[in-house]
C-alpha cells in the first residue's frame, strides 16, 4: 500500500521501483527511480555520491548490502504517509523527463536460451543440419556483441546495409540495405559486483553479482546475418543496435516471479546445476505499429540468468561492473509466442496482417516496434516492467 | 639521427616513438614514450591534460592533428641536441618502470585476415565442408570478443576451464583445464576518433579514426572453442584473456612499412575497395621458452586494417576512443611462418622440438609465450615494434 495515487495505468506500482537515469530540462542526469507516473529523483533522499552521477554505474559497484539498503529505504518512502512532504517535492512528473542509458555497459553477451527459438532458426538456416546445435543442451551458447552500440529505448534504428547472398548459387553477394530488418525481443541482466580475472561465478552468487532487468531488442539484419555468420558467428547483422528499456528492474523486484526452469535432459555439468530455481516468470509483448504480434514467454527459456552467468565467468573470465547479458530471442513452444519476425512470419513466406490491415514480412522504413513485459508480483499482482521502443529510420 | 646514445640492442629507436602508460615506484601511472632503454615521461613536455592521466584515452580522442602535432615535437626533442638539457631529467630507465593497460578498450573486435589460416581452421575444424567460407573472400569475416579481458603483457594467463567433446560419438561432453591451449599471434590497431551511430568511415578515412598499432596474442583454447563455436562463433574458447603489447606504435611510425595488399579475387564490394595501399610488412616473431617457433608476416594479410574499419561500420555501428580491433591470426602462405600452434603442429599431430630437447603440441602450464615485430623504417632501418608476453598458470 502506497500514499501515492498511482492510477490503473501507471507505467510503475510502488513495489518494482526500478532505477534509471533521466533529465529535465537544463538540468544534468542523474539516478531516479520510477514510481507511478513519476520518477523520484534520487540524489537529495539517498545521497548525492551514488545518484547524482550520469550512470548507474557507481551504484551498480556497491554491491548487494547497498542495494538492499537503498531499497529498504525506498519501499518506506513510498508506503509510509509520514514520508509524503519529504518525497513530493522530488517528484517528477514521467512526461517530463528524458531517459537516458541507464548504465555504462562494459561488455555485452547475448545467448540462446530458447529452445524453440534455436530450433527454428536451426531449420531455416541450416535445413540440412539437425535443428539445435550439437553443443546446445551441454552448455547455453552465447557470444559478445557490441557494447557502444547498445542504446536507450526511443534512439532511432537506422536501417543497416551489407553484403547479402546473391541470387543464384553462383552469384555475386548484393550490396545494399537490409531487405530482412528483424527484432530480438530479449530479457537482460546486469552486472553489479565484478569478478576478478582468473576466477569462476558459481550459479549460486547471481544475486551477489547482478543487479536486475532490462527490456532488450537486439534489432537484427537477416541477410546480413546469414552470409556473414559462418565461422565467427554474428556481426554486422546485429552490430548497428541494440535497444534497452531505460529503468532497470532490480532482482529484489521480481521475488515472486521466481519458477522452476524447464526439465534438462540430459543433466548439465556440475558448474551448470541449479543452486536454486532463476527462472522467471516474466511475460513479454511485442507490438508491431500498434497491434501485439505475440507474447514470448521468459519462463520457457531452457537456461536460466544464473547458469548463464556461471557459464560466462567457467573460464576464468572477469566481470565488470555494467556488464549487460541477455537471454537471446525469447520464443515460447506454443503459437503466439515467436520472439522475432523471422520466426513469426516464417522468414517472409508468412506475413503477418497489422492491425491497419496492412502486411509486414520483415521490418518496413518508419515501422515501430514496443516490448513491454509483465510479472507476478506481492499479494497476486501483475508488475508492470516497462518497455523498450524503437522506431526504423530509412538507410541515409 | 638522436643525441640519446640507443645501443644496438635497444628496445626501441628514436623514430618509433610508442606511447603507453607507466608507473614507478610510489607513482600515479601516465602516459610516457619509449625510446631507446628509457621511457620519456610525457607530462612534463607536453601537457599534463593529456599525459598525466592513467590511460592514453584523452591522448587518442584528441584526433589526427594533435597526435601529428605531438610526434612532431617528440621527434624534435630527441633529435636536436639543444634539447637535451630539457629532456634528460625526463628520461626514466625502462627498467625501473611497471607498464600498464595503455588503453582502456571499448569494444574488441577480431577479424580472420589471414586466408592460409581461415583454410588451415577450415580443414580442421570442417574436414566435410571447403576450406574456406563461403562468405571469406567477400568480406573481411570478424566477431567482438571479450573487452573487460584485455590484459597488458606479463599478465599471467590462467588456464581456462570449459566443456570439450566427449571421446565416441555419443559421449558426454567432458569438462576440465582446457588440454589445447594455444595463441594467436595478431596484429591490432587502436581506435582514437570516435565516429556517430548511423555513419560510415570509408577505407580513405582510416587514418583519421586509427591512431596506431599493437601487438595481439588471442590465447585459445581449442577444445572449448570447437566444441562451443557453432553457430554464433568462439566465445569461452577466447574470453579468457588477450595480451597485448605496453607500447601503442603510432600509425606514422609504420609509414615505411606500407606495401600493396595481395590480389583479391574476386574484385570485393564497392566499400572496400583500397583508397590507398594499407598492407604493412610486419614481421611478427613467435618464441616459445625461448625457441623462436615461427615469422608470422602481416604483409601476407587477405584484408588491410583500413578495409576491416569501413566493413565494420558499413552497416552504421559506432566506433568509440579505444576500440581494438585485431587482424586475426597471421599466418603466411609458406613454412615457418603460422601464427597459431594449431597450424604449426597441424592440430597437435606434428609436436615441435624447442631448443631445450623438449616436444611441445600445445601449451604447457608455465610456458612463455613472447611475439615481437619488425617493419622497415627510414633510411633502411629495421624498426622494433616491441613484443607481448605471457606465461601459463595453472588452473587454480
Amino acid at each position: 500500500m502506497t500514499w501515492l495515487e498511482l492510477g490503473d495505468d501507471a507505467p510503475f506500482d510502488a513495489w518494482t521501483l526500478p532505477y534509471g537515469v533521466f533529465s529535465t530540462a537544463g538540468e544534468a542526469p542523474r539516478v531516479g527511480v520510477a514510481v507511478g507516473s513519476w520518477v523520484l529523483d534520487l540524489a537529495p533522499l539517498a545521497g548525492a555520491e551514488l545518484f547524482a552521477q550520469p550512470t548507474l554505474n557507481p551504484f551498480l559497484a556497491a554491491g548487494r548490502p547497498a542495494w538492499d539498503a537503498v531499497r529498504g529505504r525506498l519501499l518506506e518512502l513510498v508506503t509510509e504517509e509520514a514520508h509524503r512532504t519529504s518525497v513530493e517535492p522530488h517528484l517528477v512528473p514521467a512526461a517530463d523527463v528524458r531517459p537516458h542509458l541507464p548504465f555504462e555497459v562494459a561488455d555485452y553477451v547475448d545467448f540462446y536460451a530458447s529452445q524453440t527459438h534455436a530450433e527454428n532458426v536451426g531449420r531455416l538456416f541450416r535445413p540440412d543440419n539437425p535443428a539445435l546445435p550439437a553443443a546446445w543442451r551441454h552448455l547455453p551458447i552465447g557470444y559478445h556483441g557490441r557494447a557502444g552500440t547498445v542504446v536507450v529505448s526511443g534512439t532511432p534504428v537506422v536501417r543497416p546495409s551489407g553484403l547479402r547472398r546473391g541470387g543464384g548459387a553462383d552469384a555475386a553477394p548484393a550490396f545494399g540495405p537490409s531487405l530482412k530488418l528483424d527484432i530480438e525481443a530479449e530479457a537482460g541482466f546486469v552486472v553489479g559486483t565484478p569478478s576478478p580475472l582468473g576466477s569462476r561465478v558459481p550459479v549460486g552468487a547471481f544475486e551477489d553479482h547482478v543487479f536486475g532487468m532490462v527490456l532488450v531488442n537486439d534489432w537484427s539484419a537477416r541477410d546480413i546475418q546469414s552470409f556473414e555468420y559462418v565461422p565467427l558467428g554474428p556481426f554486422l547483422g546485429k552490430s548497428f543496435a541494440t535497444s534497452v528499456s531505460p529503468w532497470v528492474v532490480p532482482l529484489a523486484a521480481l521475488a515472486h516471479a521466481r519458477v522452476s526452469p524447464p526439465p534438462r535432459s540430459p543433466e548439465p555439468a556440475a558448474y551448470l546445476a541449479d543452486a536454486e530455481p532463476w527462472g522467471l516468470d516474466v511475460s513479454l509483448e511485442v507490438e508491431w505499429n500498434g497491434t501485439v504480434v505475440s507474447r514470448p514467454p521468459v519462463r520457457e527459456l531452457y537456461w536460466t540468468a544464473a547458469q548463464q552467468l556461471a557459464h560466462l565467468t567457467v573460464n576464468g573470465a572477469s566481470l565488470r561492473t555494467g556488464d549487460l547479458y541477455a537471454s537471446g530471442t525469447v520464443s515460447g513452444p506454443r503459437p503466439g509466442g515467436s520472439g522475432c519476425f523471422l520466426e513469426l512470419t516464417w522468414n517472409g513466406a508468412e506475413p503477418i496482417t497489422l492491425a491497419d490491415g496492412s502486411a509486414r514480412a520483415f521490418l518496413e522504413d518508419g515501422d515501430t516496434v514496443t516490448i513491454r513485459a509483465t510479472a507476478p508480483g506481492p499479494a497476486g499482482a501483475r508488475l508492470r516492467l516497462g518497455e523498450v521502443t524503437g522506431t526504423v529510420h530509412p538507410t541515409p
